[in-house]
């Protein structure tokens, strides 16, 4: 069945099958496309291995949970279906998402109850939120007044596609020579950005936005690394001016782990350079994923 | 190339192709699914004509415009996919989609306007946002406390597909037993449900929110009618104690016209039956179908 198609460019589990990324698709009457109705995660895979593949499951489970939809099948099943599209892609580093959306209910019903939902997933290779300039001078990153979706309307901590203000704050900071955005909320606080929480260290503390974000998996590990090193962390909220005035920024992501940013809103962060707590968090963020603690090696067919 | 299919379930238009409605399907790399950057309109067909197709046109453009997404073809191209969708679907009544999708940016981009935008089209049979017994009956509306996801975060005036809380709000309406949810706003104003907006009636008066709304055509086909038979409307904010109290409650949408709700929050709307101006607005709405101001009857291939 797969014997005969080029998996190279990633691999996708598309109703019960596994295809070429670029065959994967959604039918155009699931409700996952016509309401965004569906949740997802990312788990990546780094040099043959995942990386805190069980913190992921969990968050996908209870994402799942908060929006009622079911995955139908098991964690063990799940991790199968991971492993065997990055197995047939060959990556050693890899960006692996896992979705379920609603469905579609029976013909005329619009109860999202009846509709039988459905469980996709992909293996491409690893995505970088910022590339290698970026990440080598740092980012610049533009603070926008577009309002981040509020807890009131959807759950941040259930992933979800509902990136609207994401993508029309990212379109601002890039007209304005920005790398990236990060969103506020209706006080005026920073929140999270197109696939990023965000941490400032202010008097050598590092803080991090408490609520109205996704409970990003590198954000637990930057918390924990911190613990770990004895850097002393507050979650709460997070005004924009402090942001501005803080001695380091950096974001959280499962795209690149711990990412500098240099500039906020044209101004230089701190003294302008990569700071020495994102430089000690970057490297530990690496580091860790040797540990067999947060490490579960792929195994590739045929090794 | 279209000889063979059956389009009898409805027809849609993907990647330049008119194909049956079950096997039309988006790319799962599409943005417009893996960040629901896109935007829609709905225009029906009705006894084959289209209602209002140039206001339901007008929308969807200024909708793309808001979104800085491009459908990549003129108003006429436009019309002639949909017409050419619901003439090989033969419907003469048909729930007509017409959808602009981010598509994707080259890999290793995550810039929006480096990617080429798609555009997608389907007709299927009519949809009716209530069935028979609903239509009969009134509609049991429950007024929910999740807030529409604000104008702050996503413009409501343009057409999009972030329904997690329109989708979680009907999800409770119907545990609890109502046929569908309206949402409110921070403030405790009544705003749109799934797919329709909201008028009540409170001293002769028709009163339907002004913000946090889409502008639907059939809200503005109603403020049209209620002009021309001298009713008298208020377009500001509904609060949810006016919306409960109200003499009448109606819905409008795309999906029925006019559809009268009998009850609110469990409680009997005035009298508990289906209101006189509700009635009047209904049958007029109807009769507009046949006016030549707003029907553009579809050419059928083969007629
Ligand atoms: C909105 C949002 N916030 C934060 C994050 C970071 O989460 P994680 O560290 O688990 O990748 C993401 C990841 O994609 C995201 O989409
Ligand atoms: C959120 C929302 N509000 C209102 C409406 C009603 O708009 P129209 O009358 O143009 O169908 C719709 C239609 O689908 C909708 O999705």
């Amino acid at each position: 069945m797969t014997a005969a198609c080029d998996f190279s460019q990633g691999a996708a589990f598309v109703r019960g099958e596994f295809v070429p990324i670029g065959q994967a698709c959604v039918p155009i009457t699931d409700w996952g496309f016509l309401r965004s109705d569906a949740t997802y995660d990312v788990v990546t895979v780094w040099e043959g291995a995942f990386f805190r593949l069980d913190a992921h499951l969990d968050r996908f489970l209870a994402s799942c949970g908060r929006f009622r939809l079911d995955p139908g099948r098991s964690r063990d099943e799940i991790t199968a279906v991971l492993e065997r599209c990055v197995s047939l892609a060959r990556l050693r580093r890899s960006y692996v998402e896992m979705i379920v959306t609603r469905g579609q209910p029976p013909w005329g019903s619009r109860d999202p109850r009846q509709a039988v939902n459905q469980f996709y997933a992909f293996a491409v290779p690893y995505v970088w939120i910022a590339n290698d300039e970026q990440r080598q001078r740092g980012l610049h990153l533009r603070i926008s007044e577009v309002q981040r979706i509020p807890a009131a309307s959807v759950d941040p901590r259930a992933k979800n596609y509902h990136w609207n203000d994401l993508t029309m704050g990212l379109l601002g900071a890039l007209d304005a020579g920005a790398d990236t955005v990060v969103l506020t909320d209706a006080a005026g606080n920073v929140v999270e950005g197109p696939g990023f929480n965000v941490f400032a260290v202010t008097g050598g503390r590092l803080v991090t936005p408490a609520e109205g974000v996704l409970e990003g998996v590198t954000r637990r590990t930057v918390l924990e690394m911190a613990h770990a090193l004895g850097i002393p962390c507050e979650v709460r909220a997070l005004p924009a001016a402090e942001a501005r005035a803080a001695q380091e920024v950096f974001l959280s992501t499962s795209g690149g782990g711990v990412l500098p940013v240099t500039r906020v809103d044209g101004q230089a962060v701190g003294s302008g350079g990569v700071g020495p707590l994102t430089r000690q968090l970057a490297k530990t963020y690496w580091d860790w994923h040797a540990d067999p603690r947060y490490s579960t090696p792929v195994r590739y067919d045929g090794d």
